[in-house]
């Protein structure tokens, strides 16, 4: 042993020395007890069960309504109940379409028709599954038959509408083509159609997906020019889960819409393909060149268009119900049975889904069965802990959404957090969700050790922070938008969710592709799966350490700190665009916008717009103000000493909080959506809007909404504020 | 006329109006003299003209040392004769080198030899014209036969060579390929040399240069697959001018260097190529994956090497002495023969040179000759006005700059201000400068109306200040670097100067290549010249308000802001640089850049960074605290109400201010280039470094020389303070 490799033991040494403080929740005592019950947790976990149930799980594809997911459902049933659960398959009936006619052409100038088609991969077996897999779709796309000029809309988001208004060029009765990114893709045909498109093709650009990014597969990990990102485009921040079921279980015999009225089915067809099929189409374009950052990998001048280039777009789905099989697998807890701490992944995939979603999938199963063996060998969780694996989550989160809204009342009353995962990968964790856990998922993440470093996780998280970050490299949870299963247990039903995977160091192509395969992800993912096993000792510390806490984990300095600053991060947005709006008026005034324009090319007169008022942000700053005191009382109070019956009295209110956050009016027109402090955007997608109700209401220019949501969201804090001072009043 | 219409008139009469305010250095009534001439000198402008030289003088390629050149440079002495001006040929014997030998090639893993070739362009005849078009190179690369790896260094600039290092990447023994910008190009090869490469090739990637910008010609304006740019790779920034006669004219007689210790010939072979031929390098590069930001437009992945793609690079050259033919016309002052107002453009090209410099010597002819008609009709200057047509810029200011050398101690005692032009184009005006002349360029630019717009060019500048630029949209001078003529007579002799042209709205890909042709102007850059006219009455109204003020038009506020300003610069950057030092420190400490990467991928740990110390500033502040003071008086001061003799007096010692900004001694390790507030950077080439002594320093973290140069720079201000003073003490 060398003398430097000796130093670095004693470091090392130290630094465990730290994982024996007391953990948030947990007396001394019950400390020791649960470093001692990780440690035989940890060893529990083999990386070779990962590798093993991968090939298995992702053998074929198995996405919703397959005779191979009905065969994944009923092997994960019977591992569940082999580790000692109290495991059910629970059955949705469910919207899922397949495709029936996919056909895409240009009708002119030149003729081209889209082949669409999956090539398989020399070197890797699962591609050459031939009809098994699951041709390329957007589904929920509506059935269409169209044609039209093609318009090319850069991503097809508001900023590249309002980009097109100002050259003059409008969707109306076109066809557009969007970029895959920039927003959730179902952004796309959503925003395309209430500009008035009558079809919608979504494409992966190499200069985000394919070959600038990296080499593409099988060479490297990145997208070939035949590869296909499919995927939901259901109108989910409107509400996901079964579109024929807003709001209810679709149970066998829910009642349903009509689907010709479902809401979040598209209103125009749209199609993805692959870089290779966009090629000839984005070629035949004329009309402006694209702005320049508009402008994507391929060999060409970008045009935006519309024509000369002429498409042809049909599409038939086969619309029938499919079964959801969703997986539940109980362990009871010793003393407090009706408090459950939940964890789940989905089972369900585009195609094979080796990293999306197994990957994350056979990381839930050993933290499983490592629990479930530990519990039979006596030591069993406190509370109840449920494992699930959900079907459906790729069409729009179906699988979790229909089993949270139908048990909907049995998890208000017993579910204290839902723990999430999906694919996963090797690299820097990456956790979101609710703030009050912050401090209990940092102290997870300060105890587990990254297998490539050897630091912890946390460390090495605040490491990449400070080398790729700002100013402010602390570990932190970023906010839930939506995306995955969490989304029907916090911002429907209330309940305290966290989202966790790595990533940073496997990035790839493959996403929702017939390339996310075994082979693939043995390659570039997590070859050993060190990171899966990473991802079973954190999410199963989580896990665990919510189950046994003498006092649950919930803090709240944290929280005051990330949800008051998102209310200064509004009112610097409102003044920045009250500046804005301020020099736009004035430049129109000036004609400036004219005169710095090549009057050669096309350009519309900008015209002024509404000043932004000034708002009455003082509810909101009284409620944050009287929450500070609050949480400065909270932050001080020792609940670890009370007395067991009062400590439960506390636990049973603590984990009702989050409840608090929702209103049961929801959100202005999407009453689903009920949390008033995280939601997906309505027009971004899966991306955040924290304070959502007023955020958005700026955003769109409603100041009255604006005004109004303000009041709303401060009466939401002011309830929170009077249960933390209940809880208090326990003291 | 309909209404509209005639409001519209109205506001310009009233606008136009404005144009009969006192002229900066013009009492009232001379003021109204200058405006009339003005107005005579407008109307004499014909676009026809423009038009039919250019024809003319871009119908052959007229590169140093042609035929065709030499036919020029006589037809331009018989029109300025033609004009009445007193003209002249002065002939220099200059270094030129003409390719002999080019081989480029692939010579494994695959083999490729580059075609270097030029291709003829359906509809454009000038691109026929076979041998006569200068084959594509670099003039003042050295000979060199080498074979080597290949290293992709993206634009070959410090910061690539920092980010190489950090991926463990070194070129000695290597040959690089570098994409053209991010510098000028003479750069790269010098920086390859200093890093030990042996050989370096130059390509226009289309992400910069190519079919991402725009539709390629002939289609559209920009660069094909083909085309490729020319260029010198003299390092200018040590002298510019005959590589063999640095300080002297080279006259037939001047003592010369041996050619293999002239210095600023490259170290190392370097070739420049087009995309076309630059593919098949790149795709044969392994090893890892260039950088997000060094990715171009090729359709692949971009990746570093070195290797496995080897290269031979052959290059030989005929180096002879060929004459450099500048065309100097002179129109004698009638009242102060002795001040001269210079104004040039060169006249030589790469190949035809349409835009570059034939746009621009065409305007300054149509103003020559408009002043020269002027003079026959009895509107003479009042001081000398010299016209310059100077030969053999192209390969390094050669033509000025031996004139500058030879004329040295005349100029200093003669010449007051040096205007120059080059290629121009349609859209907005750019002017940089002495900014002693910011206040008078702004009020030519609002006395001179925007062909497109109707308003006037500083109008036009300012709106496009405001929509694209940032906060400050005020109408200013940028600094000068080099690139053109002016070099000499700023940097070199402390005469201030002006570099002036339109453009923003006439991009293309033809500079330097085949295709800067008359069919590509008319077609893409200024089609009916209005831009050119626009420059004749900008240029001309420049030197004729020089030529002709009461008082000459240097005002010292602007020049006081914009510098002073210049010294806040540095010292933020110097903080900048201070807190960016210790951020590294502190990240090296902690080990977050080891625990930041993949540790699957290249990775040196980084080192610790000297700290950077305080420097004393004092002595410049002190400075710029006394120039405050004086030139606030200055400000106050009314030259204008001065006797005549006095009037003569105060511009006798204005016309010298400038030269007080030189040191003799020049700068560190290049004495060729004496200005202390303007030169082009050593490491960037054309582009500018305000306060060189002081801020190269510090970029070079050569702290004791920045202390120096910080005092050496104080004492020139001092000096320029008491020359202002003693104008004062005029009074």
């Amino acid at each position: 042993m060398n003398r430097i490799y000796f130093y670095l033991l004693m470091f090392l040494s130290v630094s465990y020395a730290k994982a024996q403080d007391p953990i948030i929740g947990f007396t001394s005592e019950s400390s020791k007890e649960q470093y001692s019950l990780e440690a035989k947790f940890d060893a529990k976990l083999s990386a070779e069960n990962l590798d093993t149930w991968m090939q298995l799980l992702a053998a074929k594809p198995h996405y919703v309504g397959t005779e191979y997911g009905k065969e994944n459902a009923e092997w994960l049933l019977q591992q569940f109940k082999s580790w000692g659960y109290d495991a059910r398959i629970e059955t949705y009936q469910v919207l899922f379409p397949y495709p029936k006619t996919r056909l895409l052409e240009l009708t002119g100038p030149q003729t081209y028709k889209a082949n669409l088609g999956a090539v398989p991969i020399e070197g890797d077996k699962y591609t050459e599954q031939g009809d098994a897999l699951l041709p390329s779709y957007n589904a929920f796309s509506t059935d269409g038959d169209v044609e039209g000029e093609l318009v090319y809309v850069n991503y097809g988001v508001p900023a590249d509408y309002e980009q097109l208004e100002k050259l003059g060029i409008d969707v109306k009765g076109k066809i557009v083509i969007a970029k895959y990114y920039g927003s959730w893709r179902g952004i796309k045909p959503k925003l395309a159609a209430e500009k008035g498109a009558i079809g919608c093709i979504i494409y992966s650009d190499p200069a985000d997906d394919g070959y600038v990014q990296g080499d593409v597969y099988p060479k490297g990990a990145f997208k070939n020019k035949t590869g296909v990102q499919r995927g939901s485009v259901m109108d989910m921040p409107l509400y996901p889960g079964d579109v024929l079921t807003p709001g209810v279980g679709a149970t066998k015999d829910a009642k349903r819409l009509d689907r010709k009225n479902a809401p979040t089915i598209t209103k125009i067809p749209v199609l993805p393909i692959s870089y290779e099929d966009a090629q000839p189409f984005l070629a035949a374009l004329e009309g402006p060149v694209a702005p320049e950052s508009w402008r994507g990998g391929l060999p060409l001048t970008y045009h935006i268009g519309p024509g000369p280039a002429k498409v042809h777009l049909k599409l038939e789905f086969d619309w029938q119900l499919k079964p959801a099989n969703d997986v539940i697998a109980v362990l009871k807890g010793s003393e407090f049975p009706d408090q459950w701490v939940m964890r789940g992944n989905h089972h369900d995939a585009w195609v094979h889904g080796a990293s999306d979603p197994i990957s994350g999938l056979v990381a839930l199963l050993e933290e499983a069965r490592a629990v479930g063996e530990l519990a039979k060998a006596g030591n069993k969780p406190k509370r109840t802990i449920v494992y699930c694996a959900w079907d459906a989550e790729e069409p729009g989160l179906i699988g979790s959404t229909e089993w949270v809204e139908d048990h909907q009342k049995e998890l208000k009353e017993k579910a204290l957090v839902y723990i999430n995962t999906d694919g996963t990968g090797r690299g820097f964790l990456g956790v979101g969700g609710s703030h009050s856990l912050q401090a209990m998922v940092k102290e997870v993440a300060e105890n587990v050790e990254d297998p490539e470093t050897g630091v912890s996780v946390a460390k090495r998280r605040i490491a990449v922070n400070k080398v790729h970050g700002g100013e402010d490299s602390d570990f932190k949870l970023s906010a839930l938008g939506s995306g995955s299963d969490y989304t029907p247990f916090i911002q429907h039903t209330g309940i305290a969710a966290l989202n966790l995977g790595f990533g940073g160091e496997s990035s790839g192509g493959e996403y929702h592709t017939i390339f996310d395969t075994y082979s693939h992800y043995k390659r570039f993912k997590d070859p050993d799966f060190a990171y899966g096993i990473t991802l079973a000792k954190t999410a199963g510390r989580l896990t665990l350490r919510m189950a046994n806490a003498d006092i649950l984990p919930f803090k709240f300095s944290d929280w005051y700190t990330t949800v008051s600053g998102y209310l200064d991060e509004v009112m610097k947005e409102t003044e920045k665009m009250r500046k804005e709006v301020k020099k736009h008026n004035s430049m129109v005034a000036e004609n400036a916008y004219e005169l710095a324009s090549d009057p050669t090319k096309p350009f519309v007169k900008p015209e002024k717009k509404e000043e932004v008022p000034y708002l009455n942000f003082a509810p909101l700053e009284n409620s944050f103000a009287e929450l500070n005191t609050t949480i400065e009382k909270f932050g001080e109070a020792s609940f670890l000493k009370l007395s067991d019956s009062k400590k439960a009295d506390v636990n049973k209110k603590l984990m009702d909080m989050e409840s608090y956050l929702i209103r049961e009016e929801g959100l202005p027109r999407r009453p689903w959506f009920k949390h008033q402090i995280y939601a997906p955007g309505f027009y971004t997608g899966y991306g955040v809007k924290t304070l959502p109700g007023v955020r958005e209401a700026i955003e769109q220019k409603n100041w009255k909404e604006a005004q109004e949501q303000i009041v709303v969201l401060s009466e939401t804090l002011k309830k929170f504020n009077s249960e933390l001072q209940g809880i208090l009043d326990l003291l």
